[in-house]
């Protein structure tokens, strides 16, 4: 299944809960369906098996479909708990830095207020002269844990997404005293989707193309087999630090080509356009502004 | 007022807002005095002015008392959207180090799964050999706010209250890449409390004594004065990068006296307390498990 996250255009801002029929295709509107059925996809993921039969039944009944023309999609999911971000995590993009390869996961985070919606505008800030992008594998957890094993992990995982992990460099790798955080945390340096695509319809995560194209123009171009901490060994590890809830967000890392270590650096402009693909989930298209 | 939030004992799980008669005494039920209040600290402050003033109309009532041996108080905020946390911000904590006065405030954060009750415990997790104490004054978002001017910035704080920075040392300092959010974010390490003082009942925020004893021995004995980036400072900041919201968390710093930079370093064990206490606030006191 694709679970999104959508508003009806003109209907004010209430957030909803919906199926797609397809990449790109009509949403089925979950709690039209069921009016028992909650409005966020966190909630959504809180019912367990429950809230995800739910959605399967309204996508088999062919019935609430909501046009596509009539729905704005936000990202899939909105007010995480935690934003759980991997640096150095593919084989190429280490080579690229002349890094070694990490022996453990390089976890940092994002706060919850950097996602926004699969289309929107990516905002430049004043404050940064160094705006990056980075293609990256998402998933999100579906279940409560603590201390999970790597052999049963993938059973917290409720299914994987799109993600853009924008970084300004200056802030990241020369400010704040080289805590990550603040130069991938400004407003809208998250953005995410199109949909949530559920583990049983991901043949392998660890085996999809995954391209960012600046423009129109192909910058990063690589496969999620390059991935050195896969989503087990990450849920596994992470959980061993916090308890793990539902809609929580993973970004698992980028492969090569970011602007920053292109000769000479590259950085984003207003006016670009960041498109982010990855095969079986989609494309997430952001305007930076 | 002291703002607070409880759970009575023997009834579930269920979450209240009240405000406290005193540092210590009996507490006012704010739901039962008015049931179109909200049950969490995080609504009501949503709610703005006309959350405060029913609280004050609920206190001045004098009705809807619960006895302080009938409930369990928690952490003042729970499930903040962000706990932002300011690194090397009290001058004598950077002369213990030998370390330069930062020109600019560090800023990194916690997961708000760390966060816990006042009286609660702090596990000590076997990944850890270095668990170390940090007493801070904390403060809370009021208002939502972005690119907030230091002049207005304490009209977006709610009210003040005393944090433990509870800090794997090993964590921070050695692993992650030198990141320092896993050695900070561990399930536990964010004991906050015991109540919400409203900006209105602190004389001055940036005069009180603060103090950290572990076992009844004195370890940590400062002034808020000697805070380099202070509360106004702070909002106006980080608001550069990220909206703030009502229940956003700020840990402001640590004084001198940490485990790690004594000769030898101590770090804590199973069965320790560590008592934070800050003049007008109050104390929270924590027993390692």
């Amino acid at each position: 299944m694709r679970l999104v996250q959508f508003r009806r255009r003109g209907e004010g801002a209430s957030i909803r809960v919906g199926v797609e029929q397809g990449e790109g295709h009509s949403v089925v509107d979950l709690k039209a369906f069921d009016p028992s059925m909650p409005s966020t996809m966190r909630e959504l993921l809180e019912l367990g098996d429950k809230g995800l039969e739910c959605a399967q039944r309204a996508l088999a009944s062919g019935k609430c479909v909501v046009d596509r023309a009539d729905i704005q999609l936000l990202s899939p999911v909105t007010g995480p708990e935690k934003v759980v971000c991997v640096g150095m995590n593919y084989r190429d993009h280490c080579l690229e830095q002349n890094a070694p390869i990490p022996k453990e996961p390089i976890i940092f985070n994002k706060f919850p207020s950097a996602i926004t919606g699969p289309y929107d505008d990516i905002i430049l800030p004043s404050e940064s002269q160094e705006v990056d992008w980075e293609v990256e594998l998402a998933f999100v957890i579906g279940r409560r844990g603590k201390h999970i094993k790597e052999e049963d992990a993938l059973s917290y995982v409720a299914g994987f997404t799109v993600a853009n992990d924008v970084s300004a460099r200056d802030w990241q790798m020369k400010r704040n005293g080289k805590q990550w955080l603040l130069g991938k945390t400004f407003d809208s340096f998250c953005p995410l989707g199109p949909a949530l695509v559920t583990t049983d319809t991901v043949t392998d995560p660890h085996n999809l193309s995954i391209r960012c194209l600046v423009n129109g123009d192909t910058v990063q171009d690589s496969n999620t087999d390059q991935i050195i901490f896969k989503t087990a060994a990450l849920v596994a590890w992470v959980s061993k630090f916090v308890t793990l809830i539902p809609g929580d967000v993973f970004l698992t890392g980028t492969p090569p080509g970011v602007g920053a270590f292109r000769k000479p650096p590259i950085f984003l402009k207003k006016g670009d356009v960041v498109e982010c693909q990855i095969e079986q989930l989609g494309s997430i298209i952001n305007k930076v502004v």
